[in-house]
């Protein structure tokens, strides 16, 4: 799962799963979210559920199209999934507060989660990459299997790194349609 | 390399480009072309020479955005790279040349392309995979060699698969933006 590319006043964004299997694309699922919003724990469930084929859910965040935060306990009790959150960048805490405290009336309950999530796990499969990340509804020694094998091309698993590329690609396209060169 | 969908009545489609590396995506290049026109040689070849990592150049057919025709030919000429055109569905040559007959009044420059390139090669890699492919700048034996890793899922070459994929995302994608519902 990724977010797209958004602009501060936009109203949506866009959110993009790409389901793979073998490491290959299986399926790209789309849908959108309000940018800031709160819909993001609901909509990411229901592009899931449309899937059928999820094992794992990654995520690259705990919250999507800017600070529309995903709650991953309550998407684990909706889907029975694991849900693993991984990026290279270890979140920085403070900027998060910063940043909620000054745009958010109801900065405590965004916070909420962030502060339940507590600090990521680092993984560091080989020597080259270092990730981190947080998981919900599977193991240490599971979650960290799953990583090994979806870092196949640096620090981002499979689905992720690929979700990123989509991601772009539409950016740009939207970029080309908006200049009027599409 | 891929065309987005596109309405008889549109000027322009999009074409994508998906770069893989060890059948994994790499880099997705987009440009446009112009429905039935005949740009679509000259862009492909923009496409790559802007990717700079591409060895082997593959195409779904010998037109995209409709009758847009290109020459494989000419674009071996241009970037010196082997062409395979690999498609599941052979040619109907009989179709072809009735569709460029009944709307093109320069039918007989546009099925030139088709006539010198004649009937593809069938290729069965097992028993539950067949397909056909024209290659140009490179041998069969080494063609089918291509053809044989590249075949992971099914009957299209994984770069054709995954642009495959991702150009019809991109069509859901205008539609859900058509229907306001972006």
């Amino acid at each position: 799962m990724e977010d797209g590319p958004f602009l501060r006043e936009d109203i949506h964004c866009l959110i993009l799963g790409v389901v793979t299997a073998d490491s290959s694309i299986d399926q790209i699922l789309m849908n959108r979210i309000c940018v800031d919003g709160e819909d993001s724990t609901e909509k990411v469930a229901s592009l899931v559920r449309r899937s059928g084929k999820v094992d794992v859910l990654m995520l690259p965040s705990i919250s999507l199209g800017g600070f529309n935060i995903i709650d991953p306990y309550e998407l684990h009790r909706e889907l029975r999934l694991p849900i693993l959150i991984v990026n290279p960048k270890r979140p920085d805490m403070r900027m998060v507060r910063e940043a909620l405290q000054q745009h958010f009336v109801d900065w405590e309950e965004r916070i909420r989660v962030f502060n339940l999530m507590g600090s990521p796990k680092a993984f560091h499969p080989n020597s080259r990459i270092r990730t981190y990340y947080y998981a919900v509804g599977v193991s240490r020694y599971e979650a960290e299997s799953i990583l090994r094998v979806s870092l196949r091309f640096g620090k981002r698993p499979e689905p992720l790194r690929v979700a990123r590329i989509i991601a772009r690609a539409l950016g740009e396209l939207s970029s080309m349609k908006a200049l009027g060169r599409m």
